[in-house]
This record gives C-alpha cells, sequence and structure tokens, in this order.
C-alpha cells in the first residue's frame, strides 16, 4: 500500500495535503485529501470523513469548505475522497450528463455493466480508504465519524446507519435522504444497481431505517433556499423515518441557505464541533 | 451608477454577492464581490478592502479566503475587486505571461501606450468603487480599512500609505513591499509608467515611507516558506524603511506557510479582528 503526495500546505497549524494511489476496488487511480491539524508527535486523532455531492472532487470541500480552523481546534483529520473513480476507461453517463457517472458515484457497488468493474465506491470509502488513513496518517481509527454534502450526504448515513459501530456520529448537508424515490437516486441505482428494487434497499437511509437500521441521533442541515430541496432532498422523508424508529434526528432548516458551499462552509465548523464532542474519549 | 448582481448567497448570517458594472476609470465592465453580514436595518457597517493578486481575480479570496465568518462575527463589510481591467480590447502582455497585464494590473493609473486607456486600477480601487460601495451597501465610509496579498499587499500599503485619512487601518499579507527593485514590480511598473523612475515612487511603499508617508502601525503576515520570499517580497525592505521612519510594523514570519491561500484564509480571520478593533467607535 503506497501514497503518492501531489500537493502538501500548511495550514491552520496543521497540514492540508493531497494523495493518489491505485485503488484495488476501483481499479483506477484514486485522489483524495487529508487535513492533520497540529498535535503532538506519537499522538493518535480521531477521524471525520466527508463525502462530496454530485460533480464535485476532493478539492471543492478542501478548497471552500472552511473545516480547518474548526479540526485544528478540536484536533480531528479530515478526509475527503472522490466522488468516482475517474481516467480512461471509467465509463461515464453515455449522454454526458452531469448527474450519474463520473463525479457521480453515489457510494454504491455497482452491479451492472459496464459500471460493475470501476464504479466499487462502497468498498471503497467503507474498506479500502480506511485502511490507508490507518495505515499513512496518525489517525485513531477507534474513533471515526462521517458527514457529507447532497449525495454524499446520502452516503454519510447510509454508511453510519450500515456500520453503527464504526462511526461514532453521522450528520449530513442537504442529504439525499430517499434516493430510491427520487430522479437523481433512481437514475443512478438502476444503472449502477439494476431493475430490482430491493437491491437499492442497502443504499438509501430511509429504507435502511424501515429495515430496522438504527442509530441514537443524527444532525442534518439543509437550506430552504435550497433549489432540489422538494424533488431530490426530501428531508421529511428522514424525518417521518427517524419519527419511527425512534431515531433522534436535528434536522435544522437553515433560513434563506441554498445548495452551495456558501451554505456548507458557514455550518461546517459547527458540524466539526458536534462530532468532536461525540468523539472525545475511549 | 448602476452595478448588476451576478451572483448571490446567503452564508454566515449575511450574503455574499458578485457584482458588475461599467467602469468608467478602466473603460470596461468590473466585477467585485462584496460580503455584508448581518446587521440591523438601517446601521451602517464599517468597510475592509481585500486586494488580490496576480493571476487574481475577486473569485479566489470569495471562495477561499475563509473571512465571512470573523465578518459576521465583527460586523464588516468586505469588498474584493478585481486585479485588472478585462475584456475584448483590454491589451495583455505581449507575450502571454502572466506577470503583466489581464490579473495584473499593481494598482496603478498607467501612463503608457497602449495599457493608459485601460489600466486605471489606482483610480478604480481609490475613487470609483468607494462611491459604488457607498451608494450601494449600507456602508460607513468614515471607517475603512484595507489588506491585499502579494500584489494586492502591494496595493494596501501604497493605499494606506499615499491615504492614511481614508483608510483608519492596514495589514496585508504576503506584500511586494518594494516593487521598484523587484522583477514582477519593475517590469509592471516600465510597461505601465515608463522608465522614468521617479514616477514609480507613488506605487512603491517603501519608497513613500522614504519620502515622509507615515502611518501610526502596518500588520503584515509573510510565510517562511513562500518560494516568492526573497526575490520579490523582500519584507526587510519594509521593516527597514519603517524602522526609520518611526511605524510600527508587526512582521510576522509565518513557519512553514507558502504563497498560496492555506496561508492567507490561516491568519485573514485574524486581521479582520485587528482591523475590526481599530475600526470601533466614531
Amino acid at each position: 500500500m503506497s501514497i503518492e503526495t501531489v500537493d502538501s500546505w500548511v495550514s491552520h497549524g496543521g497540514r492540508q495535503g493531497v494523495y493518489r494511489h491505485k485503488s484495488e476496488a476501483t481499479g483506477t487511480e484514486m485522489t483524495f485529501s487529508v487535513f492533520v491539524p497540529p498535535h503532538l508527535e506519537g499522538t493518535q486523532l480521531p477521524v471525520l470523513w466527508y463525502l462530496s455531492g454530485l460533480t464535485c472532487t476532493h478539492a471543492n470541500v478542501t478548497e471552500k469548505g472552511e473545516y480547518r480552523a474548526a479540526c485544528a481546534e478540536h484536533g480531528i483529520i479530515f478526509v475527503a475522497p472522490d466522488t468516482s473513480p475517474r481516467g480512461e476507461g471509467v465509463p461515464d453517463d453515455s449522454a454526458g450528463h452531469w448527474d450519474f457517472g463520473l463525479g457521480a458515484g453515489f457510494y454504491v457497488d455497482a452491479t451492472q455493466k459496464p459500471y460493475a468493474a470501476n464504479y466499487r465506491m462502497w468498498s471503497y470509502i467503507s474498506e479500502e480508504l480506511p485502511k490507508i488513513i490507518a495505515e499513512c496518517f496518525p489517525a485513531d481509527m477507534s474513533r471515526q465519524a462521517i458527514s457529507g454534502h447532497s449525495m454524499g450526504g446520502h452516503g454519510a448515513l447510509v454508511a453510519g446507519l450500515r456500520e453503527p459501530g464504526r462511526y461514532r456520529s453521522v450528520s449530513a448537508f442537504s442529504p439525499i435522504v430517499h434516493p430510491s424515490s427520487v430522479p437523481w437516486g433512481k437514475k443512478a441505482f438502476e444503472l449502477y444497481l439494476g431493475e430490482e428494487r430491493k437491491d437499492w434497499r442497502a443504499y438509501d437511509a430511509v429504507q435502511l431505517i424501515e429495515d430496522g437500521h438504527k442509530r441514537k441521533e443524527l444532525l442534518v442541515d439543509v437550506g430552504t433556499e435550497d433549489p432540489f430541496l422538494h424533488e431530490q432532498l426530501c428531508p421529511e422523508a428522514l424525518e417521518a423515518a427517524c419519527g419511527g424508529a425512534g431515531i433522534g434526528l436535528t434536522l435544522r432548516r437553515q433560513s434563506g441557505y441554498d445548495h452551495s458551499y456558501y451554505f456548507v462552509s458557514t455550518f461546517l465548523a459547527d458540524h466539526v464541533a458536534w462530532h468532536a464532542a461525540r468523539l472525545k474519549g475511549d
């Protein structure tokens, strides 16, 4: 297992890096970013995963997320993976649309041709990349949390519900909470996972809750002026599912905010602090 | 005087906008960004100007500067102009280099052909744009401060030294403190201002100080790993000039930092707070 440093900067007293490696999961090179806050040599720090949304790479949150000050304050490593495999031979949306294919892996392991060979983002973020983080960074893998934005909010909710023991806390910005029922999700799941609806349930936060997956609590921020709120995000579906399952959902409808990083960056430091409180202790 | 709203987002409780207008100074359309923090209707807020560096537009600091949280906390309007005129017919570097022409206006009023017609960034930032800010935003123009990065740090120091009454406080990141003596500055000044060295002095912070321009204090941050530190920035020249003139220069050599926005964003909130303390009161 080896990684290449693509870029590296001192920032907020720590180090923001961008790294590249050959992924077995996706069969491609994958790029991700990691911020390691200032820390005493030899200490291990908790890890906050951040999964990005449609069209993004690691770079969007790395440049625009405004998380480093908070991660430095709370002593948290911040990991931002890419959103899909990329490179020659990786199949994209056949019509070139931005909501499927490159930049739109939806954090699933695809089972359908021609996507199954490379689009294995679930294995990548839940198995392969955690091993790399554990090996190459001063990470305490017994203390992990996860967040994400839009498609990445979907990924964070799914990961947190499927692996409650791995992630101590889960939050999301503008998540696609019930992809099986909205246009972005239906298109992606049909092409990645096939037409059998039952195969979609393992990647749908609302259905995972309906199927008995639980957490004590979730933190979700959405903007009231998000243009995707009613057609794609549908936070009320998560509200209903959590209500039925006794999951303590804090759903904050942030007045006036949209879907952009001007929204995410406003509240990401707050999410970091929220996760930090839950990552404290052994 | 009319401006067009190009983009606008709610962020950190305020509004980040991008605006466009026809500039009389440059004879072109000009784009700038303004963050107005949350405030009570009818109140007027102090203004912090931020001048950007070579190759930048308003967008770099707007996306990567991490200033909005601090401006919201301290109640400060943040204005980020472009770095040069742009558009059809605006002459660029004849060889296409990035250190002159588009993105490299150096905040001077050019006197030489073919640049004199459009490259009037001094008039733009010191006369035309302040009138627009006063008219279109809830700005208290009796309370202004200025900062900037690299070429924009040069611009901020020059503006602050030439107009001590206009700007209550002046800071800079990685400024070009003595452009007349370094490659970037010499190239720009020769082409914009001509070969007469005496005509350059009004745009050279070190020479302005030598010529008797004064301020009580200046705040400057530079990164020790900035690749331009020794050839282009030369902060020791500012140190010597301020020492000779009794100007209280706080020059912080920030260990390990480079020239990027990973550096600027680390300390920009701190600069905002420093300016805020000096912008308080009537």
